[in-house]
């Protein structure tokens, strides 16, 4: 990998609430299914696990949508749930169903058992993926490396699966918290000891999502979500090469709480939909960038429509730095690409007008 | 009906703000499948919409909770969308997948035959059962009804069913709008004709479930969920039989927006877990009575637990009136009705001490 920034910086800039000429823009699942070179090398792996397994192939489909799109960051194409697959929890996706794991950790035993994996050794199809992204990227735009935060991967690792009420890793929170705190606390080790790892590798950037936080009260929250992604945040790498690594926090349905995980250290906040850039950005006065946010749904809109909501997400953030635009979750997969197109170009013409 | 108040009117005076002596407790889905009193009636029935649409044996599971439990009010047990299925749409429900129509309303034709249902004959069900309940009661407390909000009802009328993105509403909101406003003023105005002759039928309080307004971005929150949700309490009768008959909406994921819905014109909000009341007491100033806000998986928690977080949810509401203990959505089956008794013992035992 090479020490030389990015051609094209403007992502970590805006990251870490530099002045950039215009609102650089990456899309959550900007490699996937609404891409048809994407279904093709999919086929071609045989699943998905094989396709994100494979670091050949990962790469293929990772720079996919850069080939199509004037996008400022890729994203390692890869699973959030390999870190408790390389735990030995056993990841499957079963037909129609999200990804679901053979043994499920729920008793003291299994819990027990519970370690850390060495990212290099059980994850190295990641590392190798990661090193392999940026010899092709050749320094066009920056990578973003990613995991999931300890208490999502926990809900899939207790849970089994997914889940519509999460019953089952909340009765362990409510009548055995101090056994989903075990989970935790390796989960959190996991996590940083694996994006330091991706940091190694070649990522420029790292994200954690937290897509079952806002799940939890409030106070759960804090207690067994964010209180997690602090200590990784806490044990991650903030420079690498001579290079400041940005980190990402995303918590599904946190809005509520942008205060407390503003807090949390970490330098940028990704939003879901359902807040107000322009709120957000009053009510973390500038300690955060922002990444987000527009409604994935939108881009199933005509062409007209997402140049409109493009403006209105623009508008919402308001002038200067410190806005990366995404969208508040990923990409549907009957997203037509055209609409992917209008909307990254839309962003590059419209937002230079609420930039120095 | 009776004019008379209720013997126990401490739900009435909460959700208005009034002083009461303790902490009102009702708690959604009270009358479900975590009783094994309501599987037998249930199987009595034959299916869910018989025992829905059957007013003696609505009345019946309406009334269970109530011979374990120290609630302070029933609430009619019936189903958030009949209101689109007396519009002819044919809701059913397919084992294991929630409920479904038979003929969704998507296009221009379908959508131009859509009109409100008249309560007093396609609802009769309702209005029937409605009143068995409030005679069976004899003014033990209060008796909620409710409906689904525009928005909601027009989800499934849409979609067809559930969704997890709701891709084919949001496709609508954003390249049909006027197509979905059209379908949005239709159940306002259904809506509100249904809680009126609710209310004249012996509903003493309302309640508005917007279960999907959650799923929106704020500005399409606004324009398609709040402002029907508006309109529907603006034709609401606000007294009926010289009592006044308060109003409560609860949008589900709803917490960024409080400000907005108490703005309304509703008299409480009902808000989910992921709110803390103490800070959607000091956003909404006194506005608005709060309904909430436990969450449901508490309460597969231990006694000790139930209690611990039980008197959480009492402090951090703090002192003074217009608080009614719930949970933040509905009782999840596996639920041990053990549980429901310590819960409600407990807001009772626990809650005069924020009270005058």
């Amino acid at each position: 990998m090479s020490p030389v920034p990015p051609a094209n910086d403007t992502l970590i800039r805006a990251l870490l609430r530099e002045p950039t000429p215009y609102t650089p823009v990456w899309l959550m699942r900007q490699a996937g299914r609404y891409l048809p070179e994407y279904m093709k090398t999919r086929a071609r792996a045989g699943s998905f696990l094989a396709l994100a397994k494979t670091p050949s192939l990962a790469t293929e489909v990772t720079l996919q949508p850069l080939e199509r799109f004037a996008l400022d960051g890729a994203i390692l194409f890869s699973d959030i749930l390999n870190v408790p697959d390389a735990m030995g929890l056993g990841l499957y996706f079963a037909e129609g169903e999200g990804p679901r794991f053979e043994r499920p950790g729920r008793d003291e035993a299994s819990v027990a058992r519970l370690a850390p994996p060495d990212p290099w050794a059980e994850l190295r199809y990641v590392t190798d993926a990661l090193a392999e992204i940026r010899r092709a990227l050749a320094g066009r735009v920056p990578l973003i490396g990613f995991s999931g935060s300890p208490y999502t991967l926990a809900c899939y690792m207790v849970e089994g699966g997914g889940s519509a009420d999460f019953a089952i890793i909340k009765r362990m929170l409510y009548r055995e918290p101090r056994l989903l705190h075990r989970i935790l606390d390796v989960n959190a080790r996991a996590v940083a000891a694996y994006l330091n790892a991706q940091i190694e590798a070649g990522a420029q950037a790292v994200m954690i999502f937290d897509t079952w936080g806002g799940s939890l009260s409030a106070r759960a929250y804090e207690a067994f979500s964010l209180a997690y992604i602090a200590r990784v945040l806490d044990a991650l790498k903030r420079e690498h090469a001579g290079e400041r690594v940005p980190s990402i926090v995303y918590t599904k349905g946190g809005g509520l709480w942008l205060e407390a995980i503003a807090g949390a250290g970490c330098d940028a906040l990704g939003l879901d939909w359902c807040a107000s850039l322009g709120e957000a950005r009053r009510r973390t006065v500038a300690r955060v960038a922002l990444q987000g946010n527009l409604d994935p749904a939108v881009l199933l809109a005509t062409p007209e429509a997402v140049r409109a909501e493009c403006a209105a997400v623009l508008a919402d953030y308001g002038r200067g730095p410190g806005h990366v635009f995404n969208l508040g979750h990923g990409i549907v997969p009957s997203t037509p690409p055209e609409n992917v197109k209008i909307l990254v170009d839309a962003v590059h013409e419209l937002s230079p007008a609420y930039h120095d």
